[in-house]
């Protein structure tokens, strides 16, 4: 593709936004046809695509912290690639880089929009979307600067076997917690989250409601909560907070596809009397932790302390099926779209 | 009743434990016969007692930061009485003391459990049940520590017209808010809040829908809110916040005397975005800005700056009617009791 002067990208357009759950319909693949890098740009043929909770709310016409997607044009998002091409001196073809033109499998972009990476022996360049990249970033900055967890709290992560939350139950289990519980919704991840990631309980939110389930992972109540998933999971942990508990807000996956208000959490007035923090954030505020993040995370990754699951996807084509199966928790580990 | 060694004191204890919102047979009055006081204990005759929110809680079978009220004995809360009989060097006939045996007309106490309090020209004793007292210093450490307002805020406050709400509203603007809203049940709680206490805007939220009338209020979004109420109040806040807004959770009258479940607030997960903090507490906590509280708002009382409001029942009688009549919003200001 890159010995004539012509590239055809393969792109994943917003074809209409979603009502409720995305389906195909919402999505169109169109090809096309790029030039060569200008002074300054580079072509990178990309060989990791994303797809993260967030972008569900970039589908809707809604102003957030992250302008919405415009519909018939290519959706962007993280991605690592490969330059082919390039018009600066800083880079060159083979060059690794991490940038955000996503959903598509070429992109002619500014130089100083990509990071170039590592290639680090045995870890896999899609790392640098998962657990060494925003997701990763996102579960530290969460734990330990927003929520504050503290050696010997008790810690509870929803969403636990997605990208964010395993790394946040490796995280606050390294740094040591006193007990790390975690709710995903199979019985193989909860199996999972027992066995390879070393989380001292875990419950299947299916089986059954998850305050009940919560207190009994939990008799004595939980310091922290890192909640990926809003609704009842935040409504069964402001129940089982201890006095001073904190939570970090970081997703409400449980209302993504939603079309009307939830109810829950019916109980916030509880955080008056325990004198709870619930503390909502965006990982782009805490990349100043982005250095020990690396240094840290990097070192339980090469020491085999931390584990690191993928759930991987192959082909540009399927891009728009990864993402509403990742959001309907077909994923171990971070969902990623191998090209 | 104190030239005898015997003192009849009139006690008001809780009879039933009120279902939704107490009533006149929840209460009952009794009276009971003290002796003199012993060694290392006072004698007081109260002059003045406080009816709080946070009592109806306590009238519950549940435990709390403060344990239930026991049937069938007499109430505890904050008093300011008379010292009638010493047992101790320490405090002598005719002293001013702060207390928690209120409900009652007379109390024997240990000295050790009593505050005095000095008699300040031009201000009436009950000041030590309100702006000079556990109200006053919940509004200060709320706004200053919890919500950590600065100057230029833009700040929100519900239950304006009460005993907290009231000096919310004046230490802002005395700190140097950039605007200050309040919200409160009545036209002329509303005049009351923009007239005499120098509120910028104000709104009946018995109007129409809090979120509109809050936009309408702060159409550049707060900063800040001190939430007294819960429920719609702070669903709305939650709407008008800016990036990096903070909730000091206070209290939540609208629901204390809810015998279900609240639905609101359903928009907590726009705190993820927006980066929001929303922090409960309890005035307790903050003990250590006393000192600096009572200078502080002690000096702005004394010269006039801080308008303070109290709503005076007569009468131990009255009490159960005084507490109902708090908390169904019949109260400008602070609600207390006069004997």
């Amino acid at each position: 593709m890159t010995t004539t002067d012509r590239t055809i990208s393969r792109e994943i357009q917003l074809a209409a936004r979603p009502q409720g759950a995305p389906k195909d319909s919402d999505f169109a693949l169109i090809e096309r046809e790029l030039g060569q890098p200008g002074s300054g740009e580079v072509l990178v043929r990309n060989l990791y695509l994303t797809v993260d909770p967030y972008m569900r709310g970039r589908m809707n016409d809604v102003k957030s912290y992250t302008p919405p997607f415009a519909l018939n044009e290519t959706m962007t998002g993280g991605a690592v690639g490969e330059v082919v091409a390039s018009g600066v001196d800083t880079l060159k073809p083979g060059d690794l880089v991490l940038h955000d033109q996503g959903w598509r499998t070429h992109a002619v972009l500014k130089a100083t929009s990509a990071r170039k990476v590592d290639a680090r022996p045995g870890v896999s360049p899609s790392a640098y979307l998962g657990i060494l990249g925003m997701p990763g970033q996102t579960a530290y900055a969460g734990l330990l600067e927003v929520a504050a967890m503290k050696p010997g709290d008790v810690v509870f992560v929803s969403g636990a076997a997605g990208a964010v939350g395993s790394a946040v139950g490796q995280i606050a289990r390294l740094k040591g917690a006193g007990r790390v519980i975690g709710s995903a919704g199979s019985a193989d991840k909860v199996a999972h989250l027992t066995g390879k990631l070393g989380f001292d309980a875990a419950f299947n939110y299916k089986d059954g409601p998850v305050m009940a389930q919560l207190r009994e992972a939990a008799p004595d109540g939980i310091d922290v909560y890192f909640d990926n998933v809003g609704g009842d999971h935040l409504e069964a942990a402001l129940a089982a907070f201890k006095v001073f508990g904190r939570a970090a807000l970081c997703g409400a996956i449980s209302q993504y596809n939603a079309t009307s208000a939830p109810s829950a959490p019916r109980n916030l007035a509880l955080a008056i009397g325990k004198q709870l923090t619930l503390k909502g954030f965006i990982v782009g505020t805490y990349n100043s932790v982005f250095p020990q993040f690396v240094q840290e995370v990097g070192g339980w990754l090469a020491s085999g302390e931390l584990h690191y699951d993928e759930t991987v996807v192959e082909g540009i084509e399927n891009m728009p099926r990864a993402f509403m199966g990742m959001l309907s928790g077909e994923n171990t580990g971070k969902m990623v779209v191998k090209l």
